[in-house]
C-alpha cells in the first residue's frame, strides 16, 4: 500500500517546502530531453542559474542528481592525483570535501575550525604556498554559519577557489564572479525552494581550462555535459545522458519565481525571517550556536537548553504541529537544532509560527 | 519568460509519458528525507523494485541520478584497477559500458557484435578465462534489440553478471535471480512510465562482498548508501546525501500502479502493443532493423525507407501531432527510427495512432 499522504511544514536544513510554482511545474507535461522546447527550458534554467549564482560563466548548469553530486563533480573534474588542495573545514561539509578530495587522489591539506566560527581567510590562505585548489563552504548547514568568500577571493592567488554555496544560493547574497569564484556547486532542496535533485553548478573559464581531461567520472565530466547544455554559444547539443526533464522544468519555475520578486528581495526576505526567529530564540531565553556576526539567514541553530530532550522536541513537533525542525550533527546531534527558514517559508510569519511552537513544545516535554 | 506548456506524445526512446499516477505523486506535500513517513516511503519503493526486478536483494534501491549514473555506480564499485571486465557490445550503451569501466581501471576484454544483433552468450563467456566481471545490455536502446540474460548467466562461471535492464525494467520480462544477475541498473524514464531522474539499482550478496572497499565516488558509494535505505534489515538509517523525495514519491507510485495491474500483465500490454506496431510497420512496407527473434518490446526500431527524409518525418510529427519518435544512433542517426510503447502508452490504440501518423509525414514530405 502505498505510504500516506501528508503535509509537513518543513523547518530543517533542507528539504524546505518548494514555492507552488515549482510544485505546478513538476506536473508539467514532459518534454524529451532532445525536443527544441526542452532545449529552450535548459537555456532559460541555465540563464536564470547564472542571475542566482551571480556570474557571467558560459558553463553554468542544473547538473542531473543532488547537492552533494555537484561536491563530487567539482573535486573529480578538478583535481589530478597529488594536486595540492586547502579545505577550510568548519562544520559536516567541509569534512566531507577532504573525503571526496581525498578519492581524487587529493593531497589535502585542512585548515580546521572551531564549529560555529566561521572561516578565516587570511589563515586559509597561508596554509600552502601554492595549492591548486582552495575549498570552502559558503554557508555551512551543519552549523548554520556563513563565512566570507571574498575575503577569501581576494587572498587567493593563482589557486582556484572551489565553493558550496548549497544552502545560500536563492536567498543569500551570493556573487561568484566579483568574489572570485571559480568552481561552484549548490542544491534546489534549501533557499531555491524546489525539491532535492540537481545540483546547479558553475565554473569559469579559467577553471574550466585547468580541468581533469578525462576524469574519473563519466556521469559528472563536464567537458561531455558542456556540449549536452549548449555551454559553448551556439554549439549543436550532443546528447549525453537523459536529463530529469520535470525537475529541470520545477528549477525553471522556481527561478522565474524568485527573478520576478527580485533576488535582492528575496535575500532581505531571508534576512528579516532569521532576524525574526533570532531575535524571537534569544527574548525566549535560547541562546545561538553560531559565532554572531557571522549567521546563516537561511538557517538558525540554536542550542538546546540544559534539562530539554532534544528528540522529544522535535517528536513533539511533528506529532502535534506535522512540523520539521533538525538535529545537530556529529557531536551537537543532541545539543543543537538546525531550523530553516527557505524559499516560500522565509517569511516573518513562518518564525513568529515556530517561536510559539517551539515554546509550546520545550514547555509540554519538560 | 518560462517556456510555453506544452503537451507532447512521447514515442522516441524515452522519456516516455509518464502514469498518471506518476505525475499526481510529483505533486504530493514533500517529506524531509528523514522523516518516519519518508523512509517507510522508501521501504516501500524498494520492495517494489525488487519485485520489478524480479530479486530478493536485499540491497535493491533507487539511486539519486539518471540510469547513465547507474551505470557509473555499477563499475565504480565493482572494479579495481586490473580488473578483467568482458563487456558484450552491441550498440551504443555497450560502447559506453567500455568507456566507463576504462575510467575506473578495468582491462576491458571488448566482445563486438554487429549492431541490430542480439549479443552470442557463448562467445561472451568464452571471451577470457577468467573475467572478473562479464558486462552487457539486456535491452540496447540504441537498436531495439534484446539479449538472451538466462543463458550468459548459465555459461558466467566465477564472474559477476553486470546488466543494464533500463529499457526492459517494468515492461520486459526480467528475472534478475533466475537468470543470475549480480550487479543491475535501470532508468524510470522508460517502461516504468517515471520521468527521468533515478536509477533502480540492485545489487547481490555475493557481488557486495567484492565490492570496493573505497571507491572512486563518494555519491555512489554503495558501502555508504546501503545504511541509508536500510539494505541492512533493521538498520539504523544514517544521513548520505539529501533524497530526490519528490522522484521517489513519483516511484513508488508508478510501481504500485505496475504491480497493482499485475507485472506479468504489464509485460503482456508491451508486447501486444509492440507486435501490433511491428506487422503494422511490416503490412505498411516498412522494414524492422532489429533482427528477427530479438525485437525488443518496448522499442521497435526501423530501417528508414530509401527517398525519405528522416529528420523531416521526425520534423513533421513533431509540427502536426506534437508527436516525438526518435533517431537513430551513431552511423544509422538518419537511417533508423526507433519507437518506444512504453509505460501508458503500451497500448495496441497507441500503436495504431503511430502507424496513421507516421504513414501520413512519409507521405506528406515526399
Amino acid at each position: 500500500m502505498q505510504t500516506p499522504i501528508t503535509t509537513r511544514s518543513l523547518f530543517g536544513p533542507g528539504p524546505t517546502n518548494p514555492y507552488t510554482e515549482a510544485t505546478v511545474a513538476l506536473g508539467y507535461p514532459l518534454l524529451g530531453h532532445l525536443d527544441p522546447l526542452f532545449i529552450e527550458r535548459i537555456d532559460h534554467t541555465c540563464d536564470g542559474l547564472r542571475k542566482v549564482w551571480g556570474t557571467q560563466n558560459a558553463r553554468t548548469l542544473p547538473l542531473s542528481a543532488t547537492g552533494s553530486a555537484g561536491m563530487e563533480a567539482a573535486f573529480v573534474n578538478m583535481v589530478e592525483p597529488g594536486d595540492v588542495v586547502v579545505i577550510a573545514v568548519n562544520g559536516l561539509f567541509g569534512e566531507r570535501m577532504c573525503d571526496v578530495a581525498a578519492r581524487c587522489g587529493a593531497d589535502v591539506v585542512r585548515v580546521d575550525h572551531e564549529y560555529g566560527q566561521p572561516i578565516d581567510p587570511q589563515r586559509v590562505a597561508e596554509a600552502h604556498p601554492s595549492p591548486a585548489i582552495i575549498a570552502v563552504v559558503h554557508a555551512e548547514t551543519s552549523t548554520g554559519v556563513l563565512s566570507d568568500i571574498a575575503a577569501l577571493g581576494q587572498l587567493k592567488g593563482d589557486a582556484l577557489l572551489l565553493v558550496d554555496a548549497v544552502t545560500s544560493i536563492g536567498g543569500v547574497e551570493l556573487r561568484a564572479d566579483d568574489w572570485g569564484i571559480d568552481i561552484g556547486y549548490a542544491g534546489t532542496q534549501k533557499c531555491l525552494g524546489v525539491a532535492p535533485g540537481l545540483a546547479p553548478f558553475t565554473v569559469s573559464d579559467r577553471a574550466f581550462e585547468r580541468r581533469v581531461e578525462n576524469p574519473r567520472s563519466w556521469y559528472l565530466d563536464l567537458g561531455m555535459l558542456g556540449g549536452y547544455v549548449g555551454a559553448a554559444s551556439g554549439a549543436k547539443r550532443t546528447y549525453h545522458h537523459t536529463a530529469p526533464v520535470a525537475m529541470i522544468a520545477s528549477l525553471e519555475a522556481a527561478l522565474d519565481r524568485i527573478l520576478g520578486e527580485g533576488l535582492e528581495n528575496v535575500w532581505a526576505r531571508h534576512s528579516a525571517a532569521a532576524a525574526a526567529l533570532r531575535s524571537g530564540l534569544q527574548e525566549r531565553g535560547f541562546e545561538l550556536f553560531a559565532a554572531e556576526g557571522a549567521r546563516l539567514p537561511s538557517l538558525t541553530t540554536v542550542c538546546v537548553p540544559d534539562g530539554v530532550d532534544s528528540a522529544a522536541v522535535r517528536g513533539y513537533l511533528l506529532e502535534k504541529y506535522s512540523m520539521e525542525i533538525g538535529a545537530g550533527v556529529g557531536k551537537y546531534a543532541d545539543t543543537v537544532w538546525r531550523i530553516g527558514l527557505m524559499g516560500p517559508n522565509a517569511t516573518v510569519g513562518t518564525a513568529e509560527y515556530i517561536l510559539m511552537a517551539l515554546q509550546d513544545a520545550v514547555t509540554a516535554t519538560r
